[in-house]
């Protein structure tokens, strides 16, 4: 066991605030990582709002985790001391259903994958997250940071950047395909890299052209602001992917009106709530209303090397652990361009 | 021009009553066709109560007909007199999209196609459809029906066929794959029957196990009663696809939660109003929400063949034309097994 040093919510809507955190020593499998960035995603905060489900506390959210090997397990054998490594959202699955073998350990039938943090290990224990200076994980969940890529922008892809690559492979962006990313967030700003990066032709739906010029650098071939009505009829049924990356609750079927034929609507944002859905939307043209979560380690360690080859890391805010509680404030009120990192030395 | 007896509703929610109408002259690619049988489809008296959008009165509905052809165009490269045929839902479409080349007829990117009845034609004429004596239709929209097949149980297979048929095709049932058909009326009894003979595992939830020992003899390999709150706990997480047949609401979250990951909710019954969702039970599972337009011309074809090679017709009662009336009444109580189907020598 090793105490580490961590900033965590002790209760329900709490603010953060430095505690300290036992981490297990190394087994057999394990290593041990001195993480150097995490980043703060939005479920941080659905998290520690407790805003999808009930959560223990005190919580140390993150799992978006950079960082590099400072030990091994005997029984290691994809890692060394040195190297410059990954954790998401998953630290464990069962390793033996049918999804963990095809490499879907997100989707593992016995009862899911052990999340990061707010979950529960395999020996009881509450899981904590990246918001400290070290984490043990099991190197069947540790990815590989190629070196093209800097630790500090590659944190966020950790589950920003699966999050959006995952849907937009699944249902095949790329040459020829028109994708639609909606929210130019932490998500969605990955989202239009990744698209533009797979060949799709890209717009931005946001709510207002206040980021067009961002949008556009970031690799959008095109930018509407949903607030505008003829944004929805001059674009009816003209995307092949809806990537929808906003998490309050939206007129679906507007968009979903925006699908051509075999469309589907990708909802990686999710409202607390339930929606409102026109099925009569889904019928004329066979179209999709579907969500993704993040993705499998294999697509993961794939995701990184796509990133890698094609420069593509996070537009980031780099913060001390002490403006965490500031963060959380501008990331609910969308004040954030795009994604903010912890510099895990100043824990 | 032809003056044929036909049966209409003179006037929204009106009861239909014998009338005429005009029917074109054969034009260069046109096919005249005696009907022969015309089946009652749930989506007759949506149209006729103007249930989903104001329709053209007076209306002669009916879009499962077969029939005879009895007089063909000098172009007809297709058709002989003689030959047995059937219509389903479309007249007509654009021919030039890239849909109407792939065969998607029902997804025209040009305005859609020309339903059968309660449509416009392209002169600008309403469509009238199948309760009645004869119909013109271009070649393009006829489909052959093989001699294995009865003409009666053959009719309702031109909505209900291949409303069941193109989705369990488009989400790939077959061997090694479990459907779920929600309701045992028209389309799911079909399903019940297509999903078998593609090689599907086969489950029908139904309110009550009122139809149990109808739906083991068409198909299904097992029965469960929706009514019964152990029928979803039992079958949480199990289907590939579930095929829902039942135009009325449903608690939709439940439903979903029967699919594994990956599975597919095709709606091809729908609500007129919109219904609840919760995005979450799509999220955990990657699953999918959609609906089904019927089916392009070649494929309606490929399901009559493939229907006429597994000995699949429509399980019916014939009627006369006089039990129009009482036949919607009983179709509005579930009480038909499973599709009325006028013998239009009766009319």
């Amino acid at each position: 066991m090793t105490t580490v040093a961590a900033y965590a919510a002790p209760a329900p809507k709490a603010p953060l605030e430095r505690t300290t955190i036992e981490r297990r020593a190394v087994r057999e499998n394990d290593v041990l990582i001195d993480i150097k960035f995490a980043g703060i995603c939005h479920s941080d905060i659905h998290q520690v709002q407790d805003g999808w489900r009930p959560g223990t506390f005190p919580m140390v959210p993150g799992h978006e985790i950079a960082g590099v090997v400072s030990e091994v397990g005997p029984g290691v054998t994809k890692f060394a001391v040195g190297d410059r490594v990954g954790v998401g959202c998953m630290v464990g699955s069962c390793q033996e259903c049918d999804y963990c073998k095809a490499g879907l350990e997100q989707y593992c039938a016995n009862g899911g994958p052990i999340w990061t943090y707010n979950g529960t290990d395999k020996d009881g224990t509450p899981t904590h997250g990246g918001y400290s200076e070290k984490i043990v994980v099991d190197e069947n969940f540790v990815v590989r940071i190629p070196d093209a890529l800097s630790l500090d922008v590659a944190a966020p892809l950790l589950c920003a950047g699966i999050t959006t690559y995952s849907p937009l492979k699944h249902w095949n962006a790329g040459p020829g395909r028109k994708v639609a990313v909606v929210g130019l967030g932490g998500l969605g700003h990955m989202g239009v890299k990744i698209a533009h990066a797979l060949g799709a032709e890209v717009t931005v739906l946001s709510q207002s052209l206040r980021k067009k010029d961002d949008g556009l650098r970031l690799g959008a071939h095109h930018y509407y602001a949903t607030s505008d009505p003829e944004t929805f009829e001059k674009l009816a049924g003209t995307f092949d992917i809806v990537l929808n990356t906003v998490s309050a609750g939206l007129d679906y079927a507007r968009f979903l009106s925006l699908l051509r034929t075999d469309g589907a609507m990708v909802n990686v944002g999710l409202p607390e709530e339930t929606v409102e859905l026109d099925l009569k939307s889904l019928f004329g043209r066979r179209r999709v209303m579907t969500s993704s979560n993040i993705g499998g380690i294999p697509e993961t360690q794939e995701m990184l090397d796509f990133c890698a080859e094609h420069g593509l890391g996070a537009e980031i805010e780099l913060i001390s652990a002490d403006q965490i509680n500031d963060a959380y404030k501008r990331v609910q009120a969308s004040d954030v361009r795009y994604r903010f990192v912890i510099d895990t030395a100043t824990i």
